[in-house]
């Protein structure tokens, strides 16, 4: 089955709010194997929302289409007259609806629900109302044509609601759509990846494409089709598990972690512990390895070395060294890892330093210069990159080689 | 001037990808006076692309379509040919746009591209080329009948580069839609903030919406219009700066900086320092606090207190206190906030330690617990939390949390 997406709001489009809504419905939607064929942002306008709903209603592969926000009690919330309208309907007054609202009001709010909330209980003819756990919007689904439409609200934690009553409604075996897990590799770019995998393309059913998303520093590769066999599938399966083996150097994970769980799966599988002296990171790396779950098994501590003193009085970079290199040189970086995995007795430690920018950059010394040692038991890395992001960006590439430096050492290192 | 924005790729349709290219793109036309009427997210299929941008075509009042995405060198990168094929154009082979990536392959990687590569260099008859300088692939822009198209890479880098070949284009005086800018507020939720307001509502003239939009620990306060007179708008203003004076306590920007920046100009302002030690934030906060530029100025040092070694080692907690009190404890929070203040010789120390979840919780201190204690001179403040979030939510709250701390005390004590 193919579905559509509307989402309504003029905040939507002015960049004032990054849409989550769709986002979430369409994950949802392509696990139950519905593919979202388009997601629509329309603003509160009802001529807009109408021209959306007619576009929609022309595409004859859509059978389910979810629109979502513009429910409110307010004048801007315009969704229901818009879908009266594009479809010839009146909106009618539906008094159990009414009578739902003012219970929510007099039950959580203690109060009478305000004159214009009563423009929350109208809806088009001939529609089914879908009442609102979480708030006092209720939805509505209409059937026009071959097409199951459901009205929702805008606010996410009421629209995840009202997924749960959709997704009832689902036919159970769909399997239009498959979407194989999605591999990732680090530290190679897009198009050499794509000439890796080139001679294996043979062995990729024909009903499968494959599609190659570069992401910060990382590759993804999937394949995904639209009509296919189940010999046709894991044949698809196969192809890329050969692929991921030709580049397991790079290759990461199947299951959707991120280069960070990856890492610390890796150490936890050996028993690993890590330390990070970071400065112009300062605080990401530490801050991306803790967002997982468990990662205080491996990660030990971190140290955010701004200035100068901070790196000589916590990780004992000599003031000679500093005076002599400049705080952003191969030296420091090495005396950064070092002491940390001195201080933390720990297996890998990690020390970067650069130039986030915009400002500190010289000549010599250019925004975006980053040196990262990473010290082990028995050797030291260090590498030296240039950036040429802005200050977030900067940081962010940077973090992704320092984690990149720290998967190909366990991978090379620790028979991983 | 109006316009529409078309994302092009699968990957945002099968949730795999959340939007970014999209968003960023209608903030900077906001900025710049023109409204998007439409955002649509089109997958990887030349018939998909081409009836989106059919759909756009017929809207009058857009003259400006933006489309990004699918000009990378693999097999899924098909809008190229959808162009050509909407329009009824061929594609046609540019030299020098082949000359420019063969350039940026053996300058920047020092090997010759790919053969894949060449179709980048491709674009549709009477197009424009635009040159890419960060990345391979070009882009183009593209007259038909009174709209202007200009289509770009989906690469976020990218695309953020392609705006600033956009915006030249762009006519100067725009002013069909106003949107204010939007006054930040932290420290008060949004009911609260709503009934704080409601006394100001009668100076805000009718033509002007006033929008409340809760984001993560803050809540965001703007008024917009389709139609207004100078006058108004001005009226619109001198409301939104009443009820910013009435709720000085909880206001920190109308210039949409984050509370992280915010926070930096008072401590820029007011010659402070910083430094913060925290453990189940993970370098989050110090993560937060130098996205800022120029953070180096107020921010000394940071520490990622992880294991109990740590906390002693590095920040002299006592042996007992962590024995009987917990790492979870107010004491321990203190003992952070003071040491970190005393060894980075600043002049405010931020000391958060907590359950981040989802593991680690016990019935006296379950998941989401936190203590954030804020040292200054003569004085520490310790606040309890309870967050009721996942991990990364949790660590989100209690860094906004400590953040607020920081900007609160500053508004106290150091008279900003």
């Amino acid at each position: 089955m193919k579905a559509a997406i509307l989402g309504v709001g003029t905040e939507l489009l002015t960049g004032l709010i990054r849409d989550y809504n769709a986002y979430f419905l369409a994950q949802r939607l392509v696990e139950r194997g519905v593919l979202p064929q388009f997601i629509i942002f329309a603003p509160d306008q009802i001529e807009k929302i109408v021209s959306a709903l007619q576009f929609i209603m022309q595409e004859e592969e859509i059978k389910l289409v979810i629109v979502s926000g513009g429910l409110g009690p307010t004048e801007d919330d315009l969704t229901r007259e818009a879908v009266a309208r594009a479809f010839n309907r009146n909106l009618v007054f539906n008094s159990e609806a009414w009578n739902k609202i003012q219970f929510f009001y007099r039950q959580l709010r203690n109060v009478e629900p305000p004159e214009n909330n009563k423009k929350q209980a109208f809806i088009p003819q001939g529609g089914e109302i879908l009442y609102n756990e979480r708030g006092t919007a209720p939805g509505f689904k209409l059937q026009v044509e071959d097409k199951n439409i459901f009205v929702i609200p805008g606010v996410p934690r009421e629209a995840e609601f009202f997924w749960s009553l959709i997704e009832k409604e689902l036919p159970q075996e769909e399997e239009n759509f498959y979407r194989s897990p999605v591999f990732k590799f680090c530290g190679i770019g897009e198009s050499n990846l794509a000439e890796e995998v080139r001679p294996f393309l043979a062995y990729l059913p024909s009903s499968f494409n494959i599609a190659f998303l570069p992401n910060y520093g990382e590759v993804w590769l999937y394949v995904y089709s639209s009509n296919y066999s189940l010999e046709q599938k894991e044949l698809a399966l196969l192809f890329l598990d050969k692929v991921a083996h030709h580049l397991d150097r790079f290759f990461f994970t199947p299951y959707g972690d991120t280069l960070e769980e990856a890492v610390g799966n890796m150490m936890k599988e050996k028993g690993l512990k890590l330390g990070v002296a970071e400065s112009c990171t300062g605080g990401l790396v530490a801050n991306r390895i803790t967002d997982v779950a468990g990662s205080s098994q491996y990660f030990e501590r971190g140290y955010v070395v701004y200035s100068n003193e901070a790196k000589k009085e916590d990780l004992e970079v000599p003031e000679e060294i500093l005076k002599e290199k400049g705080a952003v040189s191969e030296e420091v970086a090495r005396f950064l890892a070092q002491s940390v995995r001195r201080k933390g007795k720990v297996d890998l430690g990690l020390g970067i330093t650069g130039i986030a920018g915009p400002g500190g950059g010289s000549e010599g010394k250019p925004v975006g210069l980053v040196y990262i040692a990473l010290a082990s038991e028995d050797d030291i890395i260090v590498q030296k990159f240039h950036f040429s992001g802005d200050r977030l960006m900067n940081k962010r590439f940077a973090s992704q080689s320092a984690l990149t430096m720290v998967f190909q050492c366990l991978k090379e290192k620790f028979d991983l």
